[in-house]
């Protein structure tokens, strides 16, 4: 066999099991699959030091390979991060489990009895880089939704993957369900992304995380549908009735928070009309947190340090401590800016006017539109979600956060006694 | 310019305009989408002479093309059909109107106040054959929910096509609305439909409406999201615990009541445990009613007019008055039967024992499953729905019957008091 087949075949037969245990995990309880997930946590715990010691190698290879520092920080794993691994299994198990939920039910006049029912969506592929919890976290989601799980993790981690999907198939095992219901791609072969890609077959939506360009390449792709975002590039727009105590804070939280978010605000606007009173102190609160603040003529005109503003920044997602600032000519003028250069994730604005908040909430088309509050609640936990496998800016199925409910479909059930169609 | 150039500049330019036409409609008030719709209806009634002479030309050149008299039936309009896609608009004026509805809200421990309000999808492209009505159909449906529409119907019904949508298009500027909220294609050039498939920029959504062949064309190029069936290849089964009259009333109507509708019976199971009192009443029933019945042995034996069955039978939609009849060993072998053969589009039971219907309904991974009455059901407007754009047998966004609401995407509304992320 040439490397071409054998590595289709070696991915037809992981989605050929991973179709199996699908069937196997709609039909599971609530209290296997949560017997599951514990039980995988337990093994994380008690192979710490398996998980470690691989970890470890993954790390020594990364660092001969030079790879840069925020990546080598994501792959790093310790005592504490394989805890939080296990306890996020925990508290996945101890979510309300979504399947055979009834969104909705009702009666026809001819007495049918017509449900709405929550079932899998089937199998899940999760396309993903360093961070070797994402394994853990997504798979855990998956399988209490219901869902067989393909992982694909990046070849920096294999061998952490590797040893926590033994984990994560000792808990299936134990409760009795199928080991293959969690799968990894067992190579690290670039081109079985490629393959994975193609499987419409036996995968029903891919879920990429990852950077801006491993994200670019499975949307090119992909022949499967996707739950992602390519980027967060989101905004707070401070208002003219914004009152400024709270716009100050709401700023500073939006973006310094954690700058390396998807929710992170990447650019400031400000209100003509309060740009007297608030610019200043908006744009020296970021300066003397240590932001790099990129500015319009206005908000260079505030401090010396405010760097100047190009185009191309009104569209950059930052991931760090910059921030693009404009003065604005009012709500329509904001609005427009955001549905020109945003990416319709999350945006924010900061008002006491409700009837100025309501026509921002409606016009702006994103997944998340806030009043009042911080861009850094984009997150499905914030929500009350639970844990999330991602954040989705597609329109289609999941928006926003995505959690185990927007991980399931639904079916119809009808109840008749006889009806027939006149 | 090349042909190709020409081709491309003119879809880019009706989808520039879909576009800033979604964006007024997904604004628009209910008040003004429905004053559009019925303007519509009552343009379409004004101008029925010019959309009868239009559709007379079509059918002139489908005529002397020798096209199909099933194809040839479709195309046709008279008053009666005209007057019906009048009333179709007035009656989507009288649905509800899914934007803006909050589909549920909450409070976090930290007093935000999180709605999640439907939206519109955007624009939706629909690909569809021969029949005329279409047009309106599926225009309403898009403008009630708040989408603008781009139509691609048959060339042979492009004269047909172009008279409707004048009247669509005077209802919508009578409204206020942009008459390119509704546009169709002014081309009949089949490559019109490959650039259409892959103008995700301009397009949320592609509905195909029409045969196995577009179909399949559509689902192998589109690089848009999809709502589509490929076929309804459906089963009633008749299980052990059956109720012979009942059965014999529901397999008549769900096989023979229409037999070119997608939620038509095409396969008959018969539990073995009743075989001997049912299997011979029900295919005397289908015989006697004109329908062919195709069946395994001990089908054969019943009646001598049963004609033998081929695996190829297990897999066809036959869309006609002839079904193929199975006896089964069981409920189990009944389901086994359904998940390798059918098309997850509606499967039926018929029994008076609940345990084997609940577990039909569970086991059966389709999108209507029903016990005790008609797969002729699966229709939205038999659901309550109102009327629907088209049946999905896709797990994501839309499953089933897709009516206005399936034809809208939701957003994250966050109203806060100046919360910030810890």
């Amino acid at each position: 066999m040439n490397h071409d087949t054998s590595l289709n075949a070696l991915m037809t037969g992981i989605g050929r099991q991973a179709r199996a245990a699908a069937k196997v995990l709609a039909a599971a309880s609530t209290e296997t699959k949560n017997a599951a997930l514990l039980a995988a946590a337990r093994s994380i715990r008690a192979h710490r030091d398996e998980i470690l010691a691989a970890n470890r190698e993954d790390v020594a290879e990364a660092e001969r390979k030079s790879l840069g520092g925020a990546m080598l920080d994501r792959l790093v794993l310790n005592e504490a991060r394989i805890e939080a691994m296990a306890k996020g299994l925990d508290e996945v198990a101890a979510l309300t489990d979504p399947v055979g939920q009834e969104m909705a039910r009702w009666s026809r006049p001819n007495g049918l009895d017509i449900a709405r029912v929550r079932v899998p969506l089937g199998v899940i592929g999760i396309i993903y880089e360093s961070r070797p919890n994402v394994t853990a976290d997504t798979g855990a989601l998956c399988l209490k939704s219901g869902n067989a799980a393909i992982l694909r993790g990046g070849s920096e981690s294999f061998r952490s993957t590797a040893a926590i999907m033994v984990c994560l198939q000792e808990g299936l095992r134990e409760a009795g369900l199928p080991a293959e219901a969690v799968q990894s791609v067992p190579t690290t072969d670039r081109a079985a992304v490629g393959v994975l890609l193609k499987m419409s077959e036996f995968i029903d939506v891919i879920v990429p995380r990852g950077g801006k360009s491993l994200i670019e390449r499975v949307i090119a792709e992909s022949r499967i549908p996707l739950f992602q975002h390519l980027e967060g590039n989101n905004h707070t727009y401070v208002h003219a009735a914004a009152d400024l105590e709270m716009a100050r804070k709401i700023v500073v939280n939006a973006k310094l928070r954690r700058t390396g978010v998807c929710g992170a605000t990447e650019t400031l606007l400000v209100d003509k009309a309060v740009a007297g009173t608030h610019l200043a102190p908006l744009v020296t609160d970021l300066l003397d947190a240590g932001c790099e603040v990129r500015g319009d003529g206005a908000t260079q005109a505030v401090d010396r340090r405010v760097l100047g503003v190009a185009e191309v920044d009104w569209q950059t997602e930052y991931l760090d401590a910059i921030i693009a600032v404009k003065v604005v000519d009012g709500l329509d003028d904001a609005i427009a800016h955001i549905e020109r250069f945003g990416s319709h994730h999350t945006d924010a604005i900061v008002t006491d006017d409700a009837a100025a908040a309501e026509a921002f909430l409606a016009a702006v088309d994103s997944a998340i539109v806030l009043v009042n509050a911080s861009t850094q609640f984009a997150d499905g936990g914030e929500f009350g979600m639970g844990a999330e496998i991602g954040i989705s800016t597609g329109k289609l199925h999941a928006r926003g956060p995505v959690g185990v409910e927007q991980l399931t479909s639904f079916k119809y059930v009808v109840r008749g006694t006889g009806q027939v169609r006149p």
